[in-house]
């Protein structure tokens, strides 16, 4: 940044410190979005990390403690902590404070955090559209929201300002925001990634069953698409826990569709229908070339880390 | 390569000249393979791009011209093409020349090509377990067999000199070579990379059922998953409509598995069994661990292209 703005905020607490809070404390220093930058984090080992990698100018333990004085505070842990966590942190807050969070569900989050909030306290779920399988404050990098889209799923009778300041802040560290009802977010992210994950979870889940010989085939020779499931069921299982048990009528709607359309595909292997099988395969290539186009793709080289870049 | 040696074969053949044939082609020529390259394609479009990229030094439009005095032959096509492939250049085959080929599935791609070479000819059936979903000359690039393993699948009493020449040469594009059964490959095959793919298409295809609103909401936040699935489903139509109507039974059997599997998990988001999901999601992360030692993981950046190597 070449001109000197007054960043945004006075002081951002993060609550919970892995892949996205470390990710949102390095943008926000990158961008200059606030003076100052605290976390809490319940382990030893991720306050310690979170220090040594210069994440935040200060760590505590207990939310009730990073809150006191934040302008802004993010719960950036597994939803099925927000109840408690918010309870915890609900007398410390600052009058007039804006909580936001990042988690992948919405009209739970809402449902678990909304009513431990004192009055005057503002509050503007959303989901930042990025992220990768890895975890903790080490797999965070400053550029994961850029040319991605947020989502806000803000309640009726949300004060405005709060609502447009958590856009500008977003916007700030690269993202496009989009707002939406948090009923609307939770059936688009069922198709758009938690079905997916659960897929990915369950032939990777399928291939581990395989006798111990055919398991060494299986990782020997993944580079035929098995591997790119395996990337995505590596995520952590608690995370996509809580996200299961926390949007479940969307995620079974959404499934349900997918059985039958694969009944459809598997009627077609058995019969050697190939007209079915071609006409199917044919008519998603328009969705990826929408997704290129709009620059959601990430980059996927065939060939090694090594020599990815040759 | 620094020292001068004869190269392995004095004209290789390419029957197709696609993704993998035109990958063969560069990796030949990069390697030092073989004296002289030619290929066969049937549309003009792709022989005058072969011939403008310079991948080889004559192109034929039938496969029965490209062959004539070819010590390597390399059929490089959709498997449903290989009969008629096969029969089309038996005759013009020089005695002593080798065939092999790329595709996807063995055990029909030994059947149909099998009885129609003359005695005197050894064939050699492989598949690269490396490809990207792009298609057409233009998509291959050298490198793509470095690192990848090989599967050659021959038949009792095949030529053990042949079979020498043939690992040689994958040994040399970069590849490891590994031996099996034609029925055990198309077995492992169908885990790592036919019912990946088959999946793939039906989830891309369960979003592009949705109505049109929800579809644009698809496309944006793709990031969360989805669009992994789309770059898969992006492979060519007619290439996985051949391996689907050439591995039927191994395909189905895994599909089984795979629905078994699925229902355990839907069951347990019905029921909210949060300890049943969070231990199906740990147990899938070894998997994940044995590709990336076992580098066949391949490169996913988050990010897109224009920034992917900052
Ligand atoms: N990963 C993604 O791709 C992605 C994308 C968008 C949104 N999200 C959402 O972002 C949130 C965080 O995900 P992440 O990927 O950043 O996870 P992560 O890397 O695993 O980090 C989780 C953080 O939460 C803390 N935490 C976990 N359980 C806790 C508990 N019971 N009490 C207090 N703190 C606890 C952890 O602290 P310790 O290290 O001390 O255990 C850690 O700081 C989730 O709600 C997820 O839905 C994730
Ligand atoms: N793609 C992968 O990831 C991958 C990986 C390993 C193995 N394979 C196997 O490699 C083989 C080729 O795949 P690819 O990805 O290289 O495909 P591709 O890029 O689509 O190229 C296919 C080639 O086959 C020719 N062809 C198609 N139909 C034909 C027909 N009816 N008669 C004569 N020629 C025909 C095409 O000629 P025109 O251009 O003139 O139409 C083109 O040269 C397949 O058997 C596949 O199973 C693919």
């Amino acid at each position: 940044m070449t001109e000197k703005k007054d960043p945004l905020f006075n002081k951002i607490a993060l609550v919970g410190i892995g892949l996205i809070g470390s990710s949102l404390a390095r943008a926000t220093r990158k961008n200059g979005l606030a003076k100052e930058i605290v976390a809490c984090a319940r382990s030893q080992g991720t306050r310690d990390t979170a220090m040594r990698l210069g994440l935040v100018d200060a760590i505590y333990e207990t939310p009730a403690e990073a809150v006191v004085d934040a302008d802004l505070v993010i719960l950036c842990t597994p939803v099925s902590t927000y109840d408690d966590l918010a309870c915890a942190m609900a007398p410390s807050l600052k009058e007039g404070a804006i909580v936001t969070d990042v988690g992948s569900v919405k009209e739970s989050v809402i449902r678990d955090v909304g009513p431990h909030l004192p009055d005057g306290i503002h509050f503007v779920p959303g989901h930042p559209i990025a992220g990768t399988e890895h975890s903790g404050p080490e797999a965070g990098f400053a550029e994961l929201f850029e040319g991605r889209w947020c989502i806000l799923t803000p309640v009726p009778g949300t004060n405005s300002k709060a609502l447009d300041r958590i856009t500008d802040y977003w916007t700030a560290m690269g993202s496009m925001v989009e707002i939406m009802t948090a009923h609307h977010h939770d059936k688009v992210l069922a198709i758009t990634s938690h079905l997916p994950h659960l897929i990915a979870y369950t032939i990777v889940g399928t291939a581990t069953d395989l006798e111990e010989t055919q398991q060494a085939d299986v990782v020997k020779f993944s580079a035929g698409g098995f591997r790119d499931f395996t990337r995505i069921a590596a995520s952590d299982p608690i995370m996509w826990r809580d996200v299961f048990l926390n949007n479940r009528e969307a995620v079974l709607e959404m499934l349900q569709r997918f059985s039958e359309d694969l009944s459809v595909l598997q009627r077609a292997v058995r019969w050697g229908e190939g007209d079915v099988l071609e006409d199917r395969f044919r008519k998603t290539r328009d969705i990826r070339r929408g997704i290129v186009d709009a620059h959601q793709a990430g980059t996927f080289d065939a060939r090694e880390p090594d020599n990815a870049q040759d």
